[in-house]
């Protein structure tokens, strides 16, 4: 089916709602009780054809609520939406007599909490998908100071989860023919390594040996939900300067390259923070490629290693590094060590070993890896591959990670196996070279591994 | 943004899969058991990128299940898929203590029956969401025989209520231009009057005064939902044999137009039985045509009015009408009585009156219209218009409704109060030819009027 | 460029101009004067803006005219929008005396008809494309009772020889996914092996051993200029009724096909004969195929003989054919000879050399062969590779070739070669088996062979 | 028709292209003859499939040759191209005898030049029509030195003026939804009032009140023709620094607008010099704009006054301004004039009468406006309808025009007869206060008005 002309409709739609707001949008609100009363009246309403009209009017009083008010809104939301308990009683007495499928459904029914059917009724709403994005956006910002509103995030977390269904999503290449209005979220999005300006994303984008992909949900139109970078490459990549630079262009022919390398994956909706994308995309992704340019052997990422400069700093302030590697480490004290090369390389055999014992050994509470990229890469199925000393030696790059940079190798053969072995045992699938580094990281400390 | 790229991709993976499916498929699964395994692997699962394989392998079972096994498969999933009791009692216990937010939400995931997150999960694979649809058409099958199936179908009924939220669905007008493998599916599913085959079908669609819309779900490709055919005219439309035919062409020129007549409406997935998508079809249809041609007048309806002779050989067989009426009915009896046109006027006299009583004041158990179509659109806040004599002359229409037809109108500011009035009190809107036409029957029949 | 928006746009305008038409067309003019006056003062204008008008206007009248006053448009056309030849004159003096590229621009200017002119200015008007390729439809058949308008002929067949440029044409592959409004256009132009309906157009599309493809032209919208219908095939095919039955279906996957048949290739447009669009379509679809599939070894055709069986009647009354030759081919004349299978394999072993000898050796006046598509696959640079016996069994296929059909193979390394061959000296490229066939032909007939 | 997935094929296919020159080209040709050569195979060849090869590897080699070598190639085309001489002797003789349309026919062959075949044919390679239109750019920067270049471009013209028949152009609306590779090209193309970077870009399309429209060549892809800027404005705009830096939106609500300004016209394509589509799209976009927003009562450009500024000096120095005008005018001597608010009022009472003295009297040697952008909007019917003083106080619209902008008003009624007045006559359609001005100005010069 050609979508092109619905989505255009689509768009046309909420935006001829935004201009609607725009236009009352004059003044702002002063009192989120007219909003817990449309709310009121939208739930009350039987869901058919004029709720989208008031479905409508409430999110555009939400969008001219000040922040106060947004969160004397979240307040009732959270104490006034929940369920009647009364009906939650007795509909457990009934279950708890009859313990059939019957009276679970009833009693699934009175623990609902009303929000969700707000929710799913704010989404009647052309654009409605999305200011309910946003409107968790703005929740998860209160959450710290106000926990009571969990719950509120729970239920938007179960709804998204449903609507946001790996089955719902579209993948789409951007390239330098996909729209301005989609390219300059790509600009704002990126996460990892920043996008200056235009002439930088042309730089990543419209280049015979780049691709990037972004999950798209047909109902917020333009916005995309997540997108990776690639970089078509003769072997595996250390360096990212080079990539983002555009100079490591060894393969002007994307026929000639043998790895594709990840070089940055991006979350773009604060609302939809723990509605897993990421796996999925990087294996449609690698699927995508692999039907473009059979010859591809490699499917790594080049990732950054955020935490590790501090985890660092803990152990030289601590008591696990041997006197030598303390005292040796020293020269990272001096700024420009890493422009002197036979320093650099002398610094490099010290810490490429302890950036391995940090990636394999040091675990969170829960008993998996400390650093957050490990634990996404290694989760999808990934094996920490390599270690690259001054792999990014952008200001960012040294002061979090000491310059390092690490692939991750998707071995499409083991991933199942890795994946698993991790679940089960937390177990870190490594090459033999970083199976060396870890056991060269004893020479340098005193005792057991850290946690 | 452009989605046809994606929607081709999205429908090669699909096509891909069906082949699959259709290559293992020589053999038929004897043993649900199987389906039964994998289902449960998949929920055990972490919901990560093996899922979709898994939640492939699990619909390609299905698949292959003769009816019997399908049967034995829902009977397992009724019983065994539902929610755990233990888990249920000690989350309300929690509940009952502390009767907060986070209690509350404990206690609803623990009444969730497992099938929601199964089916959500089977969701993974492409194409899944219309195999789900494709398997509640399977269960609303059997729920006759076996009743105990009904929360299996509670739980389809919730998701795909958030699923095909309006939000998610887009119009798409359906012309002579429209893909061959979308208008077939118009022919197929067309309930109201059967479309014959091509040449039929584009009488109705490729005309200059006419229309046709129909609701997609971005996830299910080509299948429409919901369409609904529109002629447009001047005046009210009395016949439909004249709008089926193509004689009742009095608008060569669509901006001579005052009135858009909605000559049938139907619904396409039997797996979506429930999920209302006809009035926000009606009323979105209504605003595009509004803007296509701002002098439209009139919206309104020609109806079948199925299940009025079953109704009026009720009454004839009953007590209520008066002797006179009685006998003068008698000519009913003999075939081709329509084609005298004396004849059929003397009947019209008497049956359009009877047939106002039938959709005004008789009832279902629930104290509303006994018409469903008279339900459907009262309930939308439509008018009951005017009722047409001879409307329908042909076979079907005859024996189900003595041939007549009804223009339910749609008159768009007062649309919310006939909605209200219906919903809280029942109260069916009717023009004043449709009252005089009530009282008139007072004096066909004897004491009160039928419920 | 996403073209479609455009697209849409251009043919709403030309609908609309349409309508515009229709509406005023109610009168048929029957002056064609009034026809010559509005060509005129297009010309006269300055060809901006108002030109648009003019021209629509100008096609708008045209449509209009009866048959006898197109006729007589044609010859006032001929006669009175020639060229001046007191200017050609004073041109070529001037050329004659300066011999330079100045004189022969103004030289060549003087001489071109004003009908070029003419017709690139009717060109502005929306649609007006496709209404002058109509116009020179119709002009083509007057040509053999009105020789003189040859010369307007040769002026359609400039421009449209220059604006049908490969370089404009755009290929599209046909499906069941194509807009119903293009597919009945197939149905309609299928000119090899007529589709009867649009079950049996969809027989020949909708399977995935099937291919189709059209050359469209983006000034002319929906209509196809040409296309091809091709069968993905194990071996060679020999018989046409089991692919048109859609019987002969060995390969349900597309990639263990070996063989791609291209079974008929069909003109769109009448008007625009002698513009060559075959030989470029059939090497793109090669391309187009090569890199679906590519595995795919063997491009042939399987191709009716049109004439054959007219042939082979001459041979029979005249002298050629030996004795015993003439007498065997006797059992043609008794009807239904090919259902008895031993008496059609005599024949076949007679036939098959003599239409062999057809193919190869009986020429036109030019020396080319005599029979059209041999020509034409010829002269693409094909070879002739294998004669059908009971190829084409239905009645058209059994009274215009006596059941003959032939393969033409696309053998990608020889095509230039075979073309070149064929050009320089009309020499036919053909299998050592259509070789040997040829010998076997000297045994059947006396003395040298016809032409 | 959806051409998307023609169009993108077709840019595969250019791309595919491009990239094998590029691999090819390291090394540049230093010998024209090598492409002489290809072009006489080119056109020796007959036209059919190989030729595609033979006219992009001609191309290939075009690329390759350095600025000398495309000028002795074009000489080659000058001499070696033409037409021969004996032939159209031959031609001219038998059309001398015979006077028909049949030897006017081959008269007119005869003369038509080489080059235009050969032309046609290259552009048989895919993307040739755009590498066309840069080999005549090419071309266009060598006329001035060598003019006997000039039939080469002669046959250019020809041949474009056929292709880029308005009848093959598509309108297209440039927003912030564009792809970003046209985008691009807007902001290298705008050639009235230069384009900074994408911010400016953003600010000049992606507003409520402002529409973008360019025409494009279904066969040159991406690449606009012709591209108009309008905003959208109550009343007629005085200012355009206003509009350029956003400040001017008085019209949040495109709805309110009643005038829709013109604020820039730029050609794209230096190759297609001459080929006239301002005029056209001018046209079209009006009907555009009244579609979309019915309410538009005024179409008016704000275009600049190049040439102003000297024809003032020249007055000036000259000896028609009388004494007290003269002596008033050295004010503009000292810079920061314009930001003298009286001086600039002083100064402005002057300017004025003697820019409307300058473009409706001022003309150039054929009696039109000495003016360029008069010309233009005169030519194409609108009528000149206010000076604004410090319209444009930039320092290019200083310089060029004291700060001159006009307003040529474009009457939908009076287009045609002002068009008719401008060709027959000259005459200058303007209005009353434009007229007023002119009379004033006689008072501030002596004797005659200048031409």
């Amino acid at each position: 089916m050609n979508m092109s002309f619905l989505q255009e409709l689509f768009n046309n739609i909420t935006q001829r709602d935004a201009l609607l707001w725009r236009r009352q949008g004059g003044a702002v609100i002063h009192d989120h009780s007219v909003l817990v009363e449309a709310c009121r009246e939208l739930l009350e309403s039987d869901g058919e054809a004029s709720s989208i009209t008031q479905a409508s009017r409430a999110l555009a009083i939400y969008q001219r609520l000040d922040d106060s008010q947004k969160s004397a809104f979240f307040d009732k939301l959270a104490e006034a939406f929940a369920a009647e308990p009364a009906q939650i009683d007795a509909a457990y007495s009934a279950y708890r007599e009859a313990r059939d499928n019957s009276s679970l459904q009833a009693l699934f029914n009175a623990c609902e909490p009303r929000r969700q059917e707000l929710f799913r009724r704010l989404n009647l709403a052309s654009g409605g998908t999305y200011q309910l994005v946003k409107m968790r956006e703005d929740l998860l910002q209160r959450l710290k100071e106000a926990p009571s509103l969990r719950a509120i995030d729970a239920d938007f977390a179960h709804l998204f989860g449903s609507w946001f269904n790996r089955g719902f999503l579209v993948l789409k290449r951007i390239d330098w023919h996909t729209p301005a209005s989609i390219l300059e979220k790509i600009i704002r999005y990126e996460a990892v390594h920043e996008i200056q300006d235009w002439n930088d994303l042309r730089r990543r984008l419209d280049a015979r040996d780049r691709r990037c992909f972004a999950f798209f949900h047909p109902a917020i139109g333009d916005e995309p939900l997540i997108f990776v970078e690639v970089a078509l490459h003769k072997g595996l990549p250390t360096q990212i300067q080079a990539i983002l630079e555009g100079e490591q262009r060894e393969v002007d022919d994307p026929e000639s390259a043998d790895a594709a390398a990840f070089f940055g994956i991006s979350n773009c909706q604060a609302g939809l923070r723990g509605i897993s994308f990421g796996n999925f995309l990087i294996k449609q992704v690698v699927q995508e490629l692999k039907q473009e340019l059979p010859q591809l052997k490699h499917f790594v990422t080049l990732s950054p290693v955020p935490g590790f400069a501090q985890w660092l700093d803990e152990q030289r302030q601590g008591d696990s590094l041997t006197e030598t590697t303390r005292s040796a480490l020293e020269a990272l004290d001096s700024p420009g060590w890493h422009r002197d090369p036979e320093l650099a390389e002398r610094l490099g055999a010290l810490i490429k070993p302890l950036a391995a014992r940090y990636l394999v050994e040091a675990k969170n509470p829960r008993g998996l890896p400390l650093n957050p990229v490990a634990r996404f890469h290694l989760g999808n199925g990934a094996q920490l591959h390599r270690i690259n000393w001054l792999g990014d030696t952008s200001s960012k790059g040294l002061s979090q990670a000491v310059g390092l940079m690490v692939n991750y190798l998707y071995v499409l053969d083991d991933i199942e196996r890795n994946h698993e072995n991790y679940i089960a045992n937390a177990s870190v699938a490594r090459s033999s070279e970083v199976k060396d580094l870890t056991k060269r990281a004893r020479k340098l400390t005193i005792g057991e591994s850290p946690t």
